[in-house]
């Protein structure tokens, strides 16, 4: 009879883990569309879909205070420990980075806007396509890696954000040049330069999502360590 | 003899939460200073200063960890609930937050020197100046209002983030038409660019931390809410 009961109990408490896990991955499906989205705007000029990022800002967060919500239910109704507790421990804070990176979303829409007539303008196109597409692949294979529980997709994320860095460093240099050269294009300019950084921003945050995988798996912080260091974590037995 | 035993583990128990929460005030200072460190040396060109901001980086991811750490510590082996449960996340979120704030000193330290000898040109200097008082101010009077419990003093962060963010769109302003006139000194103005923008990231993290005091305070979440409805929320007995 009381394996029954504690059966049962178990039984809620990974109903409840799934639920935060797929409330998260559902939050992260809407941000995810959020940032492709406002890349498409941004590239293409269309700003009814900035329009749209802008409208479902709030949507992402009601889903991070909702879901942090049922992670504080869990720590108090279920107590979890281990593996269990670093589950609700970092559901919470990947939802904190999508929420982020909706955030970065929106500024990038809003960006998009103000840049009004102009946005077809060629400058850095390229980087921010490429740029973009790389940041929406990075967030999609952080919360598939979080999901398998799969370090060496993880550590990809991880490295991959380096590549982003890189190009977004090649793009302000462009930029600058460009100012010089053109001073009348200052304006514009800087909205641009606030679009690269939104997107860079996007990949330290997808970077920080799959920091958590590695959380999750080993139970070692690796927020403030370097890309080897994390490939030897990821490596360790 | 049970009731000796009960009072002993709330003493402990007392003394955990007490722990964190001295730490994270010990946190908080260290990061205080280094805002106010950073923006010293912006302001008189020291490098000097910047340089040892650099260095006590490292301290500050340390501190974020460990206090962390610590909080799932309580989490595992204290089980709190209710008040003591909120202060255990609410400690969590703000060394979050500490750290950021630490991430930024950092960076305009980092601009501070890139800029070499030409930091101590006065564009913007009045506004790096007071805007980077009123930060620093910010953090200061947001931790006050936590270990207070005391939501005028988090309502009255709020608003000053308010200030802040005014005053730097005034100043982008400004930068966009000195560069304009003089394309000269657009790598500078935009290393001035990141500075300022980093001051203002500062002044939303303090906004985050005094969030966290009604949070706390009364178990409502507002980080999503506008100033009227966090005065509201203050005001509710």
């Amino acid at each position: 009879m009381e394996m029954n009961f504690n059966q049962h109990i178990s039984g809620q408490f990974n109903a409840d883990l799934e639920g935060i896990r797929n409330s998260m991955m559902a939050m992260g499906g809407l941000v995810e569309r959020q940032v492709a989205n406002a890349i498409e705007a941004i590239t293409t000029g269309d700003s009814r879909v900035a329009d749209d990022v802008i409208r479902r800002e709030d949507e992402v967060d009601k889903l991070e205070v909702e879901i942090d919500q049922e992670c504080t239910q869990i720590l108090v109704r279920r107590q979890p420990a281990a593996s269990d507790l670093r589950m609700v421990l970092s559901v919470s804070r990947v939802v904190r980075d999508l929420e982020r990176i909706g955030d970065e979303a929106c500024k990038i829409a809003i960006h998009t806007l103000e840049m009004g007539d102009q946005k077809n303008n060629p400058l850095c196109q390229q980087a921010m396509r490429y740029m973009g597409a790389e940041v929406v692949k990075m967030i999609s294979g952080a919360l598939d890696a979080f999901t398998r529980h799969d370090m060496d997709g993880a550590v990809d994320v991880v490295r991959n954000d380096k590549l982003v860095d890189q190009q977004y460093a090649s793009a302000l240099r462009e930029l600058i040049t460009y100012m010089m050269e053109d001073p009348r294009s200052i304006s514009q300019a800087i909205s641009i330069l606030w679009i690269l950084r939104a997107i860079e921003r996007i990949g330290d945050h997808a970077r920080n999502i799959s920091e958590q995988v590695i959380y999750l798996v080993k139970g070692t912080d690796v927020r403030h360590s370097s890309l080897t260091e994390i490939e030897e974590q990821a490596q360790k037995k």
